[in-house]
């Protein structure tokens, strides 16, 4: 029995408010339950310095998280003045997923910034971020395609993330905070839109897990990810 | 004229949506027009090295802005690592108007820490941050005495921000972004809710002041100040 | 009674020592009373990056203060990796008010800094650095003139800043370091030698204050500054 | 064909060679190939804050390379004052993997550091270290129970890391650092000696890759692996 | 022939101005010709973490210059965020100097702290630094003992440095600016009272140097010496 | 009696390993009895930005401890994100002493970087270093040439570096650990090929030197340095 008494394979409530705040390219409010992360898109008409003149444009993430975004405070990066080892591997994760779906040929020589700010933490932040930061993006990218800015397309693929875990034994989807800080073993996928594969980060935290619970976790994530990939595609109008 | 067309002691909506996240012992959404700032009141049951084994307690501030509530992208100050000279002269600001109304003696020995987190940018995020703050100390404060861990309210009164300035010639309330970066003289007032201050910060950009116009510019503060007042009690039920 | 003895509108004696050291443009050791600066104007024939090609100069400062300038050693900011929030927000103080009265298109696109280095603290160590940068900027300014680097003098008003605050229920002129520490209140003026403002920040710290007090210390420091200006001209020739 | 004309499932030479360092508690110059990393295993009678009183013990790791290490000399990081994004992903999967396979009660209160550095890199640096990196902590905790500081083995698995990738279409094992250069799917995996799984993590670098891909280049760890624990009992006399 | 027009083996005039400033336990403004360097003394009555309990004292110093010390603004450390290698290098050698004539247990378990800022640069900083703090050291200790803090004087010998160079192939004494930034090679000498030596510092900068001119410098610093020691006794009335 | 029962005048073996790792344009490990160095040269085609345009080359020096070279673990210094003063200084000293004997003009606009990177120390690693460099910055050059790339000899001498020490009262060669720690005086000696110095660096650690103590240190680093030269000329085949 899970804590939110959900079934193993039960997602958590999806919500998207696009257009969260006014300055951004995109921006989507994403939760995941009561996991909420605001991410912005941020287009730039300059690449980081070596690509420029390669015709290629760029996207990449930076993530973040409100000091009591957690249940007790921690302390700002600003402040420590440095980024968390966690922080920068989620912000490379991130990034590495949404170039996956995007042909910077197409995109130009542009740079796009995807800024994930957790508001408020309940599991599954670094997934959360990744699936919102894809709606962002194609409202960003549909800016530019509207304006003709660009001609073609460079988003080819939708993508998103989810976590699973073995809870108790049990592999479940869509890990919240009581489950995420017990889980035997812990698994980040980045599935695109026709089912394929990006990403995959499978840990054990307190006991090795083996091949067949890994496959496990892969199908429950592919249950969650068509669920997300629903909800992008309501969002963004696909 | 005004460029958002109001008159020169007209404030923007002022907009309260407290318990706006669900960890933080008192959290709000406070919004001066179209600048959105989260606070949040987290409680820690310890007190700076300093203030150790005085029976007082200490109420600090936190200000960060996300990368993307302005106009342009700014750079991340996690990312950077350091927060800059604006970021913390205004985190001081807000602490010490906090203080300013908090007896330390009742509140006993902890700290209550307010982050400010600008959302959306369009001028005055620093004193919506302190008439937020308030709200956020208020509920904090609030949980504190009905669990009776304090028994006399340390908060003795209400505090509130308030930006004024010189545009065009003509004092008025309430800068917005446009006026905010075109004003002659730009001044930020903090009042206590019997009327006293707490704090002038009165800066000629473009042009110096005369005591007449300090004067007419504090008189705009106290209409935008009274309007503060009464949402904060609206928003505590006080 | 003030500590000091002094009455509540008397300065301490202002010395004044021009070109006490030989490499600046421009130095002058300017002390309130037994508070010491020494400030150094630096012209370089370069503008920050963000106003190249606007045939515009540009005025900044820093600030700083020996470690043993004080009571006791404060640890040094350089050892320490940074400069602490006070120290951010005095030097965007001191660059902010010399600006305001200086002509940028006049002064040519170079850039001119003032380092004002605390040799000796007893109170009003901001307001002795601005009053001292103006002569130091006089005499650099002065030097341009003579080599005929510029035809047309930027400087076109007196600047001086000056400490008052209530001590003991009575508004008083330039707190020394007893008073200043022991101030219910505190507020430092920047006045132009016309008489305008270019700055006022008034700080409850121990009590608020209401609007008459904030104009009684606005009448003090206009007794103060009259003083200062004097002193200014004398050592500048002017 | 790969680039070494190696088979699509055969290793580099493993080379081992422990002891490389005296003072360390164990030591080892691991080598796939060309890639050579020295590790140390340093035992501290103390463990972090988080940890005191708690009779449990801790393992973790740190990563370096140094600067010649790689075709074109990388920059220092203790010069540019701050470990990559990169270094700390690396450090805390080693860290991670091994306390997979360490009982912390076992080891008793004190703390064990893993440090892996980068000599020469050819591919594959991160997977050495951890490989290498079982063999430093056998060899002192070897130490530990000939001294009688323990009397129970804490290490109760033997732990490897390997990496495999798509490389022109085909699964491939262990890349070296031009097949790692353009890999269109990049995988670390960790196994435990009996078969199950510490840590996956699959990244697609140019191109998606699909399930049956993912199960194929597990395969290919597994037959990796099993020549690596053969290479650790050897060098441990297990 | 020197720049300066000096005899080969001529000092700068020496100038000493003890009790510069009035709250440091010591402090005194040294010049050796244009060079000036105000060093303080501050007595703090604990020891740093690695030397508590042990009875004994420490004596350290930091060295700083201040931005316009010299011909051309430098930047400042603290703006910066770091001290500079030469920075760090020197006030190593300054706080070695010294504790190579103070006996730590007379001293008793108390730090003393030499500061030594250079206000005006013009050659040989880091010896007028050294000769300096022996006068602020002094006049410290007298205070300790005066007070009778301690009973037996710890400061057994004098101590002083002087930099001597090769300019122009002849071994010249006290270098200034002109000559120090282009001799072929530049060496420190601190020697004790007695005529021992504490550091010799001899760097080959244009040209290597052999034995006998090595022998001529330090023949050179011993002329030097004696007149700093002089000078240090009539300042200290020893 | 010295504690590994050497002479006075006794080096400890010199060990020299050429192309110890592959991608460097040098590379030597080099080993004075157990402190080992391991030396990579790296050319870079461009210098500095100071030098650009000059005709002129760069040589500079890295210097860093792994972590458990030393006895116990020392704290890394990537990750405490600065390098100590102690590393400066040493590799300030390292680059300085092979500049001393390369010609910069006929190296040309190019900057070779010489990294020293301490495996194992046991006293001495900063001669070492020195010593090893000019291995690594032969081999690089001799590259240099072989390639045509330049067509003039830039290296024209060697040099070397040994410590010396007073220890128990004796002058003795090539410290170890145990002597270093224990010295009452530390000299480092760089020596030119033709006997001529470089630089002097004699420290008085537990009781100050006399002039003929630092001639007899002097006179055993002459000893020790045709030792290092002969065994630099055999490895580089000059």
């Amino acid at each position: 029995m899970r804590p939110s008494g959900r079934a193993a394979d039960a997602m958590r409530t999806i919500s998207v408010e696009t257009n969260f705040t006014k300055h951004a390219e995109g921006s989507v409010l994403i939760g995941f339950g009561d996991t909420k992360v605001l991410v912005t898109a941020s287009i730039e008409e300059k690449v980081p310095g070596w690509m420029r003149n390669t015709g290629k444009g760029w996207v990449t993430a930076e993530y973040g998280m409100l000091p009591r975004a957690t249940h007790t405070r921690g302390s700002r990066e600003a402040a420590k003045g440095k980024q968390s080892g966690r922080t920068q591997e989620i912000q490379r994760l991130i990034g590495r997923s949404l170039r996956a779906v995007c042909d910077m040929k197409k995109l130009g020589e542009r740079q796009i910034v995807l800024d994930c700010d957790v508001i408020q933490a309940d599991g599954g932040t670094r997934t959360a971020s990744i699936s919102g930061a894809w709606i962002a993006l194609r409202l960003a990218i549909d800016g530019l395609l509207a304006q003709k800015l660009i001609t073609e397309d460079p988003l080819f693929q939708q993508i998103a993330g989810i976590s699973c875990g073995i809870y108790e034994g049990t592999p479940v989807l869509d890990l919240d905070y009581i489950e995420d800080s017990n889980a035997e073993a812990d698994a980040n996928f980045v599935l695109l839109g026709d089912g394929r594969l990006a990403e995959v980060q499978a840990t054990a935290e307190g006991a090795p897990y083996d091949e067949e619970q890994l496959l496990r976790l892969l199908r429950l994530a592919r249950i969650g990810c068509d669920e997300i990939f629903a909800a992008q595609r309501k969002a963004t109008g696909r």
